[in-house]
């Protein structure tokens, strides 16, 4: 591994995103294509990017506007889809993934970006990263199609774990409130439990603990807590970020994305039934391609990893170039606000009110 | 309350269910206009109807269909939506809700459908009609539009209770089972474990043990078991039959209850957008009807209750006439194929199965 000061990284007007080349479905191809859209739309960026030196010299020099802002880390070896987190930790450091989140430890890069596999990655990045003071248990964050104006509302956990206590709720509302201020600019986000009523005598007794915490956090924090939500309430509008655990939150998107696409097939078929609906659809396209872009959840590409010493944005496994785009630009978005340090402060502020220690909470805190 | 051998219940060729008239959002009057609607298409149904008799007396008066098939029980209270269950179940006995269990109860009507408060219906079924023997928790099952052939998957439970451990998840698959061969016509469905990943090695204890459990099961009882499934697959093709505890069904159903309305407000706005696609959406609106007929939650309206000495069919509470109807169609159709009795058979012979007593489940069993 390369050490700091070479050509790219000593250029104080780049942010640098660390990306993994291998792992996603679509191949180191789609990545470096995916790279290429981004470092056209944003001359701010820089890249250093892990995987199989030849094979990414090869890509990367197809493309002119990479030409000075890649520097290519070799890694011999791949982290497979079917590869067993444990298994990684052991064995991986030769990986791409591994080198990946090493550029970020040692301060290269501002943020990384992987294509592959969720638990892999989760548990290298906890290995590697290691998990901020005061986070028990980080999450994976997403954004997911809503009614609010900003046409997004923040969900976690939706997979990081399944399990999720109390205290480790009131640390995803502290999270989700610090993302959805830098990733949806909401300066005062609303914060909803996720339940099945809205009734405050409703659901299970972790949930009940963890309603009266962040109650009892929310106005240090400056967020507004809405109380129990339902999952009606993910594309809703009466809040702008969805807590609850990994293991629902997992099940909650995946259905979310199945019923979308399933409705989007039987509108191609319904479309497809007369010649009088073809006409239509033909007539109907820039209609359907807007709202297609709407719910695209290639643009909302890139599940951010919340509760680590560094930002780690997990792009789609089957990400194509907008995909991997979507997920560098949201990469590239987080480092600039410095998110990881605003993100910090906003824990240890909100773990020492869980302590009945409010006032120690920095007020620098408070602006994050 | 009367007794039996009235003019309706004596009429042999008639299937009586007991409708509570009262407690859904568009009040009795979509009630009444529902179970004609159902009387229309079905001859052979009789009707119980559970309410303030005047009122009642004067909505079924207005409908000619509805002469001599309608017996009116007088129950002055109605539970209301915002009811507690502990509540309901201590001071409910004057109201509709219990007056329609009670038909089923004394053996004069065959299944119940309500369209009132859930929480309260559950409990006062399980304090009415009492559970199946070797039925700890009762669980409701919903249809949920699929890209199987029979358009609909089954999944269960969908928030009679926020837990289940892997005995009662071996029992919803039982019970799911037996509800797709008699609702769906399903003679050998598959059955899939609700999970965050399809590997053995994921999700929670209770979820492995169901696993063993589920498996070991469905040689004797007659269904496929696939295996874990995810959250992608309750719309997908992959199994009939989805089992999961009532609180992540719940957040799942309500997800994709969500996303699909969000989906089709944004169709609906994007064919507004210009002239061109206003004048596409008059040219597809057959395509769009039959769309919607295709994913209308109202033709697939109903939970049922499994578990329980009798049918109940819970009515979305602000289902309309064409809800209510489908909700009195699934009624009759589990009443004629006597589901109850077959589901006692099929939860016997399960249960026998995991207190290593295969050989008592009986043959006629074995047929449900």
């Amino acid at each position: 591994m390369t050490a700091q000061g070479d050509h790219i990284t000593s250029r104080s007007d780049r942010v640098i995103i660390s990306v993994d080349a291998m792992g996603g479905d679509a191949g180191p191809a789609a990545v470096v294509a995916g790279i290429s859209t981004s470092a056209t739309k944003n001359p701010e960026i820089g890249f250093i990017l892990h995987g199989p030196s030849d094979e990414l010299t090869r890509l990367v020099a197809r493309r002119k506007n990479l030409r000075g802002r890649v520097e290519i880390r070799h890694a011999e070896d791949v982290v497979t889809m079917e590869d067993k987190p444990s298994h990684v930790m052991r064995h991986g450091k030769g990986s791409s993934m591994w080198s990946a989140l090493d550029a970020v430890r040692a301060g290269e890069a501002e943020a990384a970006v992987s294509c592959g596999n969720t638990g892999a990655l989760m548990a290298l990045s906890m290995m590697r990263l290691r998990k901020l003071p005061g986070v028990n248990r980080p999450a994976i964050a997403v954004l997911w199609p809503s009614r609010n104006p900003q046409g997004f509302n923040v969900m976690l956990d939706v997979g990081a774990d399944i399990r999720a206590d109390a205290d480790d709720l009131l640390r995803f509302a502290l999270m989700g409130a610090s993302y959805a201020r830098n990733g949806l600019d909401l300066p005062r986000p609303r914060i909803g439990l996720l339940n099945v009523g809205t009734e405050e005598h409703k659901g299970r007794p972790e949930l009940k603990e963890a309603h009266a915490l962040i109650t009892a956090a929310a106005e240090q924090s400056k967020f507004d807590f809405v109380g129990f939500v339902e999952g009606g309430d993910i594309p809703g509008d009466i809040c702008d970020v969805i807590v609850t655990d990994g293991f629902t939150g997992n099940v909650a998107i995946k259905t979310g994305e199945g019923t979308a696409s399933l409705i989007g097939d039987l509108l191609r078929a319904a479309f497809r039934y007369t010649i009088l609906s073809r006409l239509a659809s033909v007539m109907a396209v820039t209609s359907l391609r807007r709202l297609k872009k709407r719910i695209d959840p290639r643009r909302v590409n890139g599940g951010v990893f919340l509760g680590l010493n560094g930002t780690v944005v997990k792009s789609h496994g089957s990400a194509d170039a907008t995909g991997v785009s979507a997920a560098v630009k949201l990469a590239f978005q987080l480092a600039q606000q410095g998110f990881t340090e605003k993100l910090k402060a906003r824990v240890a502020s909100g773990a020492a009110l869980t302590q009945g220690d409010a006032t120690s909470a920095s007020a620098e805190a408070n602006e994050n």
